[in-house]
């Protein structure tokens, strides 16, 4: 794993991918066709792409019940338990819709409302990950959305959904569940067909054409930020340990050859002990392929001078996950600006974060944690502004309204003002 | 205005604009440009586009206090006193980071952060409102963001922007101000040029161009919601009064040709009175020509046979813009699902909230109330995930974590997990 100083290039953010010319082409040809033909195009292009005929995309409660029953008892449980952390935690951001009074008759005030409906999109193969169902799932859930809808594409071979994406989806509480992936899904979900119901919102992962289909319909339904590659950084002195900061490491890199696994450091002696440990556990890696390529791409290890200096450079990469392995890494806590998921001291390695603790592992990545949050039970409800003026009220302030709109030009608000003052 | 039942057809929903071909190539081609030219492409655009060649982009300290001295003293008060209602009601939205703490050991928790930049876009010509600027910078102010850059393009004849603008954006607190409009403004604030640096988030309102523009560098920085054209819903029954829903509703019209304006109602006699009452309003407006076509192609009055369908048509609709006009608007209250706005009782017409009261006047526009929000703090701020576990805590989960990671082909992760355990 390459030592390089802070200087020297402190930036993994990598473009965001919108496509070529002939991908966008045919992403907006399948929306088309989807919102002409419904179900018909739904179940053409499910034939094209995911090499399957269907004649019923709902998956339905007897699947549904097979599937936990193919699922390990001991891990149903897990995910149970995991769903309870989960629940738990996000219930924790759930919060009231506020009013303020004033003496001269004024309300204002904010309402809290959850969505009518969402779609979570579920990748298919190796990244139908059921910790995926549960982290889209339950904060939709918890923020009291009534409709949850998911969609993931068939296996080529049965025509099904993977069992313990089923069951996650069971524990979580969503049971409208389609088979149906790729761009024409994404289509489904925002517009209809004669068996998918439109949604509100679209969430979840997926490669180029499930995210140029949301880049497409975004205006139309609201989507959640398009996800790139994932990375992790670690922020550590001395007094981390070389294996479990190595390990750490591998854990992203072995996502995805297109990941990026960071350390940055103030000691020299870690960083050259963090090196060779890379080397030595990624030759004992069922992934060590991938992990190979993300090490080797988007990987480094960056000695800083000093702590300052280390802080500015994991605020400049804005990491989606950063772990904090310092010997106080509380004290640290105020000074990062920009990260996802923030992970304190040696015993909670970011897999703690993945599947179990509670927060979301829905996270910004490519640097977004610049402007973007975790997943969270907010971007499932709206806020509605309540606006209640007295007679007294209007009659204090009427005429600063209608000189203030009169100063942009708009007449008719004036009036609308002036219509009530009259009287 | 038509009359219409509520079964007849009941949305007022425009497809997003998503531009012809011919807009999104050029509109890629600019951006392409002002990544590679920077401040050369900026000139080149602004002379092609604004027809004015300019040497210097930034607004000086000395134009900016010259505005001041341009705009009317009273008026100048107005919207001083229009930005601390704005300031007063959004800091009521913020709220602190928190965490939890479990006897075990673990912390979890969630840190707010404000963004470090943003970049606010003020259209041109006769839609530079000053109220627009103050409703994006104040709520950006109050979130806690550092940098907040304002863009417009500059007059032709003069290469100024509107007086009103500046003194709008000092009074709201914003003082790096640049002439710069469309797509090309839009692409220095997401990439940034040799005068303009990045910023983190695009916000305000413009033409396609700049809507476009925005669509395709999102992702890279965040953005709003694209916004469509206005549009107000009033629910009424027989205690409205009939020259005030009208002047509402053209209030509302003589916003755009595109604007669109709806009565809900339950009673026949207001919807006939308010029908012949906007055609007579209409004709003395200075704007009427846009009112005109905003009220013949987006303006219907419905007559619903009582208050449940009446209130079921208004969340269909999902207005940015509702005024409840009934003989008790607090007890419908709860019943709206679907609003940017609620305006309530009769002195509270939609101008109080576009100008003065305090709510923001960005609003989700054409059904994305749905799922959107009016422009509020958090919008300028992001949120960070805190994770502590314990030794106990990691012990205690650490195998339920690995079994879970395992299950999910990954590996590495489980081991990171393992490397702590094992010790």
């Amino acid at each position: 794993m390459k030592i390089l100083k802070v200087n020297d290039q402190i930036s993994i953010k990598r473009s965001v991918d919108n496509g070529t010319e002939q991908q966008r082409a045919i992403v907006k040809d399948i929306i088309e066709s989807v919102r002409q033909n419904g179900d018909q195009a739904l179940k053409d292009y499910t034939e094209k792409y995911d090499g399957i005929s269907l004649d019923d995309f709902k998956v339905s409660q007897a699947e549904i019940e097979e599937a936990l029953g193919q699922v390990d008892g001991k891990i149903l449980e897990i995910i149970k338990e995991a769903a309870d952390n989960i629940r738990s935690f996000h219930e924790k951001q759930l919060r009231p819709s506020w009013m303020t009074t004033e003496e001269n008759g004024t309300v204002l005030g904010q309402k809290i409302t959850p969505l009518d409906s969402v779609g979570l999109y579920v990748p298919g193969g190796t990244a139908a990950y059921p910790s995926s169902v549960l982290m889209n799932v339950i904060p939709a859930k918890v923020a009291g959305v009534k409709r949850i809808v998911i969609t993931s594409p068939p296996d080529k071979k049965t025509g099904k959904l993977p069992p313990a994406v089923l069951a996650a989806a069971k524990i979580a509480g969503a049971e409208e569940i389609y088979k149906a992936g790729g761009s024409q899904a994404i289509a489904a979900l925002a517009y209809g067909t004669e068996t998918i119901a439109p949604v509100d919102k679209i969430t979840g992962p997926g490669n180029i054409f499930v995210a140029l289909a949301k880049r497409e319909v975004f205006g139309d339904v609201d989507i959640d930020m398009i996800a790139g590659p994932s990375e992790i950084a670690i922020l550590a002195d001395n007094t981390a340990h070389a294996d479990e900061v190595a390990s750490d490491l591998l854990s992203q890199a072995e996502h995805d050859p297109m990941a990026s696994a960071v350390l940055v450091t103030t000691s020299y002696a870690l960083a050259e002990q963090v090196s060779a440990e890379v080397d030595r556990q990624l030759a004992e890696l069922p992934r060590q392929e991938i992990a190979f390529q993300s090490i080797e791409n988007y990987g480094a290890v960056y000695v800083a001078e000093n702590m300052d200096e280390a802080i500015e450079t994991v605020n400049s990469l804005a990491p989606e996950h950063l772990e904090i392995l310092t010997e106080n890494p509380m004290e640290l806590l105020g000074r990062i600006r920009h990260a996802g998921a923030i992970f304190l001291g040696r015993f909670s390695p970011e897999p703690v974060g993945d599947y179990f603790a509670g927060p979301n592992h829905v996270l910004p990545t490519n640097g977004t944690a610049r402007f973007s949050s975790p997943l969270n039970v907010e971007d499932f409800q709206k806020k509605s502004s309540i606006l209640l003026y007295s007679e007294k009220a209007l009659k204090d302030n009427g005429e600063k309204i209608a000189a203030f709109a009169r100063m942009e030009g708009l007449e008719a608000h004036a009036r609308s003002i002036e219509t009530r003052l009259r009287k």
